[in-house]
């Protein structure tokens, strides 16, 4: 009766959201410090890069208070489709933006975003009901409080989200460290101090 | 298999119910700091009127030590139906409150009361069962403890009610933007005290 | 889809189980603090009583290190059936305390003990698989930390049991203030200081 | 409607799968006080020897950053299968790890580990998807921070895993302390301060 | 350098002063958990009458919001001095309650009141300026949270009061055991729930 | 050996200094949750205005990323003493702002901003050394987290500043509620939710 | 003017005192989780034994309630002065137990014990009377909660005491590492398991 | 009385002591999360070059299990006073490290360290000792818990020691945003996340 289909992240498969990381929307972030939660966003933007997932940017008013989005991730994504919403605070009542995701082909969306009740749930809610999987990247969506963040989880994984870490994202991506070692080591020393502290040493050690 | 209908709040088919936010029973709430709760109280108010959401007031004996419904709310909602429950503890036992729910014509209920696991819990319970979709406004919501209110929050959405807090729940309302820019601000802005950073600093930056 | 039955507590339908609440293993409870542990457990022998509830006590080990039932639960319920196990952790597995249920002819189960994960765990897997309907007094059961009380809390409702705070099961219960208002009252006044705090002032004011 | 079967823990058809507790990988533990961790992962390995579960160790790296396995779980299952994955992250995806829980012939499986989004989330998965019973020993298996834990709880529990603490599993294993009194009391004297004392005051007051 | 008079507890030479325990006021306190302030208020209550400490009892404005003094404390003193403030916000300005410490003759001065920084530090600061000896009873005194409670505690601190707990003033003015092994143990019993434990197991095991 | 001088705040001789309160800078703010942080510096303004205290504004580059002051703190005192200060970060050594405190003639200084540390804590320790006496309004005052808050705490009251909350300042000038009922009542009632609602029942019950 | 003589540990000069760690009394500890608080203790009864401090045991009221001293304090120091006070509550008003000190000849006294408010205040504050040097074993003694913990933190430290946890004792008593590196090492591997790692990881890699 | 002399930091005067941030003891670093303490290194690095303070790098035991000195350090101060200390726990017993001290001339030392109660304390009590001024840099020390941090704290600051994060330092040190604007605002961008929001859109909306 337990008895269910793993759906595994396939990195031919994924694509990344990240969605309206901007510098005015970053101040209402007050479920995760914000030392971390810039790491978390950088870490998921690093890892997108990495595995070569097709990668979509897209903001919510730019030009008003909501600010521009965070400069590295723009300069992380050059040539990323960026979707800059004239008004529609659900993503995916943008056109474009799910356009951009369809001609990806790929069915299984990461998301990530400001703030997770709004700007991470509503996409994933209309995005399980056209059938694709979704896996929100918990620690790179941030929100006002632990209220807003554990009703916001609650009602995506009632839908059938799944909730996963950057560093989970990572790990189910790559299977397999042979398949790069020194790729994923960086990534992880990168943005995680205390497994960089461990390479460090091991480099003292070896080296 | 994890397509779901995402259950949307419309503003044409969504009523708000505020139940049993009294003087005496404010003392109770524990889990949300006073302050927070306050504005939280107002801010979902504040929502329900500027979406034009038929509003329904309910309290549980107002003679008693329970105390009156907070001042703020009744001069909001003048025309309100306010319903003076003679004692009973589940506004949905009262045949007046149910009336004027159906009688909105009206299919999905916000609800947010105090305390939590009874005041919102028992009418959600009670709604789902006679099929309305049921909206629990998480952070206007107040009980004693932790252990309360997750327990709450368990019951009420293993029975399919949908937790969101009062943020959420005015995004999902206003879907763009566009339809209005000015008024959202300005109810985010007295609400939110980030966001009013933002709007003062854009207003001198572009003035 | 969201429609599902409201299984309301009913005062003729109702049993309490006080498992293991003895003076030995709630030196191992460290979820709760103790004051309010203590008050907790009252409480909800109280409401049992208020309510007429049939009550049933079972203690694990007396004669050892897990020591005596509190005293205070003795002295309440002098008539009612008291399990001394021999052995059996899961108190469903010692026939008396079955028994002793399903004399009362009764459906409902509340559930409160010590150790959490455990002593109500057990039981109530036991007897949901019995189809009984399982309500977990949450704030009456204590355990040794957040991780023990989320797991076993996780797998209880995953299971189908019903979480609720002890003054959840006392109002719906009662179902209208009108039944009693003096006995519920005195119930909440000598278990919620704040409560007690408002009919002080209350009685002041209107003496 | 909430009858729903007891998968019970049964010390004939479990087994136990300790993922990963490597020197260097406990240093990102955080969600779990150093002091704490250790003694719950030693007393999770001391409780399948006790019960003699057959026991599956696994590492990954060992020779680099990840570092050795804890020293004390090679010496306390001299025998069992050690499976060093040349790379794999997850331990299912290594065959011998497979096998040699296959070979036990049973078919629950007590897992903790480090991560637990990772390490211990990925065979859950992969396990529950070939129909085995998954018990997720919870603080016996660490990670990062509250949001990674709580992210990979709700994924595995949404997938059909239970949660549970060491404590709760030597209790649903042992069934009745008179299959050995002394046996369970030593277990959990040794892991247990707060048991512990209670022994000592037994002893010395019946001594 | 060190070296520095040890200002003792001295049950023939301490007072208690009770200040301001209201039961509006008591909504105010939210540094202490409602049900463990009760428990702490009447621990002091109880051990100034157990130590027959003369006991002064002070309220400001019981006809208004600030509401009627707890009920149980005029009880268990019928004949202290009270006095009930027309308008003095600091009880040292209020003669009646100088006059009635100065009659006592005694020069240690206990204080527990609410709010913190206000009915405690006012008169803590005016005492110590006449040349009292104070010690602030701080789990029996209460404010609105922990930046009021640790700015008061650091005030009164440096200008010399001495903070202590209620067990830390009953364990002083004891001294030894043997002076009335019962009573210290009965007071201990009702206030502090994990010592009423081992009391418990002690007459069990021993009776 | 304790007796010290209470060095008590009196309206006639007390200012009231606001620093760097900005839109900007309000978004560093990270050891008050915003809601009640903005609520403080309200209150403190508020209580300036009730008691008459002259009151000084400073910012620090109010034309760049640090924003310009909240506006509600210029329409308050529109015609107080603002010193827009062209770079020194300690307010203290722009000349303007001490000629503007020793204008008044007065010798105890509030003083709130942000961030506490620095705005805060370099003139309150310049302004002790040319013996004025300051008392920090410290819920007024906000900072990054808890570690800068209490280092910057540690150094002041070592220097020999006085920690106190807004409510304390209030009660300290007040010295005597029949100075005016009604207006200190209305201070409280507009900033500390739990009083409002004391307030509400008292004129519900006596009205 | 902030010149001040470092009174720094020395093997030579201090004695370790270990007031009543009984099994009883450690059920009254809160402030610091069990597991945690085991091992400082024997933490720190390694390390007195260790550094051969004379170490003096003492306790209240064995044969009550209070329980037995943890039987580990008793063989590890077979030898040492062992006071079972026949009932005083400070150990400095017994006889024996400073006479068990003033024979050492030592002048620096490090204190642990359950609970901190007494069992080591209290000897602490009379020590210093008499011109001792007090440390206090901040993380060997416990106590109900932290605002017991605090008060008697500031009382203990405003009277001259040194706050020191048992690492930092460790380290102030060695000096130097190589005065013996594998005695200190063993040391700090017995009691902090993230120091364990290290060795292990170095062991692993250089062996 | 309160008048005390405001010992200011001086860029032509203070030393930075960066003692012990080793890639090993990194890992017993537990009352900072990982993200922000390695942040708050690196910032207070930062500062010590950008206001050329002279700066001086010692470690303990490079070769066995503390490992190497983070990295970054080495590289950032590649000509600074570098001592790898043979065994000396207190680095004032260091003749090198005092020596390089000494030789700068200065008389202002500003510290940071892992661990806090050890490396941080024992070279600042030794330091205070010789009449230097000591600054300790709270939020780039690091160490096991809570009380280790408070016990370290409260012994240094009763010895004279003053408590400052490094943002406190930057200010401090920098005086008037106008010696340096632009080097400023880099360098609180490169650290504080929400700085550099407000740069960001500072930026988007002037340029």
């Amino acid at each position: 009766m337990t008895t269910k289909t793993y759906k595994k992240l396939n990195k031919d498969d994924a694509v990344m959201l990240l969605v309206d990381h901007q510098a005015g929307l970053l101040s209402l972030v007050r479920d995760i410090d914000p030392d971390k939660f810039r790491n978390n966003v950088l870490a998921t933007a690093d890892l997108a890069k990495y595995f070569k997932l097709p990668t979509i940017l897209t903001t919510s008013f730019e030009q008003g208070p909501n600010g521009p989005l965070m400069p590295e991730l723009k300069e992380m994504f050059p040539d990323a489709p960026y979707v800059a919403r004239p008004g529609q605070i659900n993503a995916w009542d943008n056109e474009d933006f799910v356009k951009a995701i369809k001609a990806t082909g790929r069915r299984q969306l990461l998301i990530a975003g400001v703030v997770t009740e709004v700007c991470v749930a509503f996409p994933a809610l209309s995005a399980i009901e056209e059938g694709f999987d979704v896996f929100v990247v918990t620690d790179a969506s941030g929100t006002f409080n632990d209220i807003a963040r554990h009703s916001a989880w609650d009602r995506m994984s009632q839908a059938g989200a799944q909730l996963i870490n950057w560093f989970g994202v990572a790990c189910e991506l790559h299977r397999d460290w042979r398949n790069d070692v020194e790729g994923l080591a960086t990534l992880l020393s990168n943005h995680i101090p205390d497994y960089r502290n461990l390479i460090t040493t091991y480099n003292a050690l070896k080296g």
